[in-house]
């Protein structure tokens, strides 16, 4: 059997989505499609909308057939990171391939792109650090040092999230993972971040803007496969929300007014006096939409600022980021559900495999594992008990399987 | 002018604590009451129903001339460091006397039993440590240990949480403050843990628990005088609650989870690996009554625990705890309100005080204060996102001047 990846967040699972997985299964040849996916939390520091075993369900009735687990600590990154522990999770579960959407659907040019870079990447990493210092937030800084360096204006476009992704798991699979190769189909129309809904493939950014005023809507019901579409409504029935920021803020005021300085400075993320900051703003603002806007700078962006208050939110400590983000190899690789076709393909795959694979958390003791827990924890404190310890409970059982 | 001082936690102030400060006025002979009142938490670990501001404006209006909070570190804190906190503080605002209630309402009585314990001290330590080895919670423990050393059967009955309190408050007055004069008036009929309203004399307790299910009744607006009424309302209108555990379990069990053991460990009260057993505790309970009767056993006491937690809850360390504790001096006395006689008095006393007066937190820099500002952001945390803010607001303002 042969498998191949996709790296992805399915907040929620949408017909986008679905086309990406039918097209990476036909370009790739596989047999079995493998999904990453965070979990709680996503990578520009925000709530998933609904847990993660909602999410799974969805992705598994839309074509996945093995659905793991990215580590919170990967997943609330910058690209080089999230590609980091996305791509070398996929490599050690053998995938031939990882296949990634991009506006430009020619796998050449991501490759083009980083040779490049790679020949000039001191050049690049000089010309980042000066932009930095400078004050400018890291997109704008990374925009200005590939024009620094001269990188062709024919080449793909670096000032799109989604291609920066694309070029980081090019970069990892080259590098790292010579073996896995790096694939690309055409995204069908609709931006990542697109906020208004205008065709049956959508946005999810616009999906979620349409949903939390319209719930689920006709439009919404149109970018959704049905599967989806039950999940999310179960999930609301169940929980009496679909999560937001919004529903943290009190206990993120509580949080950072009732930490010390000297605490939050310790916190992944909290850099350049930003405590200060943080502690100042937090009490004078009403909502976290305001919390944010007084808090954003020109040189924090709201994706890092976001991210630093999930670190916060869950406690996570420079010196835990630090030592489990350098560590080359993945911890484990942990199955959230699968399909019989991804159940083969694990049993097939298991005796190879130089990682733990772990089907429910206690059966591995591990920093990572914990620190997993936290994020949890974290994630369904918004929830009334019942709820919450349902949720909980949830998270030690076996994985989803269709 | 002559003052005397009363020690307080008014939640809600009653008819019986109106009766108090008359007869303790009358008793002492002084111009000037003093009421010195814990903030936003209390002795038996809880949270008072409503903010420190409306229990200080029932007091002023019930008879009290100045209104002192005593800080949140000796408010929450067994009888020794409560009298202490209560007792010195009142001595440097120079009273010639305190007042308080007993079942017996013979001074001689609380005195008799202080000399009968300080003579028998050493015996008494030695017993009452054995017995705490033994397992047993601290009351039974000293009530043991009074036996054991053959504490008169016809003195003040120390199983009373009242009686002990007195008793402390003589004991640092004969022992520190010899220039201070105890007194005690006889309380009129109800105990303090009544849990029914009877008469127009009703406990605190039960004057709550009234409350919580049938709100401002006849019979709760029997037992509190009218101000105390208006009091109680205009809160409930202006923040929508009156505050009790519950509110703060959310926060709690987010807290007690997203902290490690090593962190639980090292705040004030977590002890004897008492860390592990919250942990395990807090994930299955969905209430907090669910959750503090599952955490107790014989050898913490319910009020023992709801301190701890409320140590949890500020985030308040054994390191922290000490250092203020073992100050013999009170930092500062932080006035709440006063009324004209109240102000007429602190004009004579300040030039003679020893010690900062307080009447906006930020003009002094001390640790206590910084303390105190996360027991009342902890306090508010519950609130909805405006009244936070405004109720935060108030605590930076002048004291209320009636």
């Amino acid at each position: 059997m042969h498998a191949s990846g996709v790296i992805v967040e399915y907040n929620p699972f949408h017909n986008g989505h679905q086309y990406h997985l039918q097209q990476s299964k036909r370009k790739s040849n596989a047999d079995c499609m493998i999904a990453i996916m965070s979990g709680p939390f996503l990578q520009r520091g925000e709530p998933a909308i609904v847990d993660k075993w909602h999410r799974t369900r969805a992705a598994l009735q839309g074509g996945a057939d093995l659905v793991l687990e990215l580590p919170y600590i990967y997943a609330v990154e910058h690209s080089d990171y999230f590609s980091q522990g996305a791509v070398r999770t996929l490599a050690e579960m053998g995938v031939d391939s990882i296949c990634f959407g991009s506006e430009d659907g020619n796998i050449q040019s991501f490759i083009d792109a980083d040779q490049y870079l790679s020949s000039h990447q001191p050049i690049y990493d000089q010309a980042l650090r000066t932009f930095l210092n400078e004050g400018y937030a890291f997109p704008e800084a990374s925009r200005l040092a590939f024009q620094q360096i001269g990188f062709p204006q024919d080449g793909i476009d670096l000032s799109q999230p989604n291609n920066i992704l694309g070029l980081s798991y090019v970069k990892q699979m080259l590098t790292y993972h010579k073996r896995v190769e790096p694939l690309t189909i055409q995204r069908t129309s609709s931006n990542y971040h697109d906020e208004t809904i205008d065709s049956r493939i959508a946005s999810a950014t616009s999906i979620r803007k349409e949903m939390k005023t319209e719930g689920l809507s006709l439009r919404v019901k149109e970018a959704l496969p049905s599967s989806t579409v039950d999940q999310l409504r179960e999930y609301k029935t169940r929980t009496s929300i679909w999560h937001g920021w919004e529903h943290y803020y009190p206990f993120l005021h509580y949080k950072i007014l009732t930490m010390t300085c000297e605490e939050l400075r310790e916190i992944h993320g909290v850099d350049e006096g930003l405590e200060h900051r943080l502690q100042r703003t937090v009490k004078r603002a009403a909502s976290f939409e305001e919390f944010m806007k007084a808090l954003k700078t020109k040189r924090y962006t709201w994706t890092r600022l976001q991210r630093t208050l999930v670190h916060i939110l869950i406690g996570t400590t420079k010196q835990q980021a630090r030592q489990l983000l350098l560590d080359t190899k993945p911890a484990y690789a942990r199955v959230l559900g699968m399909n019989t076709t991804g159940r083969n393909y694990l049993k097939q795959q298991k005796k190879d495999m130089d990682i733990p694979l772990v089907t429910q958390p206690q059966q591995l003791d591990h920093p990572m594992l914990d620190l997993e827990e936290r994020a949890s924890i974290s994630y369904y404190s918004v929830l009334n008990a019942d709820s919450r310890i349902e949720r909980m409970d949830r998270e030690y059982k076996a994985p989803i399987i269709l």
